[in-house]
C-alpha cells in the first residue's frame, strides 16, 4: 500500500518514540526531529509506510549512536509476554474453537507495538480483545485452507508478540500443517529477530528461518532466496502487523493479515477504524501491483 | 506552560487537519504540510503550544487563500449542540447537584475539538462525562468561591461547546454570580467568537466580551483593555479547554481549568491521563512566571 498525508507527520511521532528509547538527551532528541522534518519536503508517498519511515530510524542510529534502541524494550516485553504463556495455552485448551481463540490471541500479541508509541496494559488487553469480533473476518476462508499437509509460512511481527505467534503456530501444527516462522534478518524497531523467536521457543517448535533483511515488514528487492522460496512455495501465508501489511498487501501471494490498526491510513486502507482487529486474505490480482 | 517535543509533529497533524478543512486539494495540503515541515527546526518550544502553533493556520490561510476554514464546521456544531440544549437543561434541573452537573457538561462539550482532529460521538459522549469523575477535581474550592455578588469571568472555547457552556452560565447566574463571557475577537481555528456567542444565547443571558484578539487561548500582550480590565477585576476566572489552559496556566489570576486532557503534554502538565476530564485550581504565585 502506498503512504498518505498523515505518514508524514508520523515520521516525527516515530522519531521522537524511538529517539527517547535511544536517549535521554533532549538535545539530541530535538536534533533527532529536526533532521527527520527535513524529510518531508522529498518524502515520495507512494512507497509503503514502512519504506517511508525507515530513514526515521536510520537518523536515530545515526546522532545517537544506538544501532538497537528498542533492545531492552524487547527483552522486557518478552518475559512479559513468556509470564502469560501457560494462561494463553489454557485458554487455547479450554475453548470450544480453539483455532479461533489462538488467532484473537495472536492478535492480541500485536498489541506489543513500542515502535509507534502506543500504551498498552498487556494481560487487560488480552481479555478484551478475546471478546472482540474480527472487524473483517476471513477466518471461515483460512479454516478451509489451513488443512494438514499445506505449507504455511508465518511471517512474525515484534518481539513479546512473538509468544502470542507460538500460539497459534502450536495450533496450526496440531493441525498438522507444515509451518515455517520468519522472523527479521536484523534488528529494527522492536521486531522479532531469531534471538526473539529463540526465546519465545519457536524456532524449537518449528523451521524458523529470516527475511534476510533489516526491512519494516517485507522488502521484496532485499529478501534472502531461503525466505524468497518459503514465500513462493508456501501454500498459505499468515503475516502479522502494521508493516507486513503495508509492504505485502500489493503481492501476489495468498496472504491472510492478521493485525490491529493502530493509525488512520492502515484503518482507511483496511476500511475499519482504529483499534478494529482484522484478519483478512487478500490476493493482489496484479502481480506486484499497487 | 511551555512546548513540549510532541509539539512539533502536532504541528503538522494539526496542519493536515486544518488544510482538509480549507482545501480537497491533494498539492496544496502536501505543500502546507512541507512549509510547517521547515517551521520545526527554528521551533522556539518555550513558547506556549498555542503559540507556537499559530503559524500553522498562517500557513494554511496563506496557501489556500481560506481565512476562516472551520467556518461551516463551527455552524454545524452550534446547530448540533444546539439541537442537545433542551435535552442538557432537563439533565440539570433533574439533578440533585446541579452545580456539578453543569460543570459535566460544559466539559462535555469541550470534546467538540474539530481542530486537533480528535473523532467525537457528541450525544454518546455528553452522557459517558456526565458518569465520569474529573481526575483532578478542584470543585469543591470553586463551589466556595462561586458565591452571590462575586465577579466571574468565564473565557470559552470552542463554537459548538458554547451552547454547553451556557448551561453551566444559567447555573451561575442562577447563583447569583456577576458573569463576564469572553470569546475571541476573531475567527482561529474553531473557536466561538461574538457570532457563536450570539447563536448560542449567551450574549443575550451575561454581558459578552471578545479577547479582542484572534489568538489560541489568550495572548495577554495582544488583548483588548476592555478584556485585560474584565480579567483583573474578576474574583474568579473560569477558563475552558486547551488553549486557555496553555497560556493562562502560567499567569498571576484566580483561574479554574476545565477541559479535557487530549495530548500528551498537557496531560503530562497537567499530572493526568490522556482522555481524562479536569476541574482544576491554577494559581500562579510568580507574576508573568512559566
Amino acid at each position: 500500500m502506498k503512504s498518505d498525508l498523515e505518514c508524514l507527520y508520523c515520521l516525527l511521532k516515530q522519531g521522537l518514540n524511538t529517539a527517547r528509547m535511544a536517549t535521554q538527551d533532549r538535545t539530541l532528541q530535538r536534533e533527532i526531529l529536526n533532521r527527520i522534518s527535513r524529510l518531508v519536503p522529498e518524502a515520495d508517498l507512494s512507497l509503503t509506510p514502512a519504506e517511508l519511515s525507515r530513514k526515521v530510524y536510520e537518523i536515530v542510529s545515526q546522532v545517537t549512536g544506538v544501532s538497537d534502541p528498542f533492545r531492552q524494550a524487547k527483552e522486557q516485553s518478552n518475559r512479559e509476554a513468556l509470564s502469560l504463556l501457560p494462561r494463553l495455552e489454557k485458554l487455547v485448551a479450554a475453548s470450544e474453537d480453539r483455532l479461533s481463540t489462538a488467532l484473537h490471541l495472536a492478535v492480541a500479541g500485536n498489541i506489543i507495538d513500542i515502535g509507534i508509541g502506543h500504551a498498552y496494559d498487556l494481560s487487560k488487553d488480552v481479555i478484551a480483545i478475546l471478546n472482540t469480533p474480527f472487524a473483517v473476518d476471513d477466518s471461515a476462508d483460512f479454516k478451509k485452507e489451513a488443512r494438514a499437509g499445506r505449507r504455511l509460512l508465518y511471517v512474525g511481527d515484534n518481539a513479546g508478540e512473538i509468544v502470542f505467534d507460538r500460539v497459534l503456530v502450536q495450533e496450526l501444527v496440531r493441525a498438522a500443517l507444515q509451518v515455517i516462522f520468519a522472523v527479521k534478518g536484523g534488528p529494527v524497531i522492536n521486531d522479532a529477530t531469531m534471538e526473539d523467536a529463540e526465546k519465545a521457543g519457536i524456532a524449537k517448535l518449528v523451521p524458523t528461518i529470516t527475511t534476510g533483511a533489516a526491512d519494516i515488514g517485507v522488502n521484496l528487492g532485499h529478501v534472502s532466496a531461503e525466505f524468497l522460496s518459503a514465500l513462493e512455495s508456501a501454500d498459505v501465508v499468515l503475516a502479522k502487523g502494521h508493516g507486513n501489511f503495508e509492504t505485502l498487501s500489493g503481492q501476489p501471494y495468498n496472504i491472510y493479515f492478521l493485525l490491529k490498526a493502530k493509525c488512520e491510513v492502515v484503518s482507511r486502507e483496511l476500511g475499519v477504524k482504529i483499534g478494529d482487529i482484522v484478519f483478512k486474505k487478500k490476493i493482489n490480482s496484479l502481480p506486484f501491483g499497487k
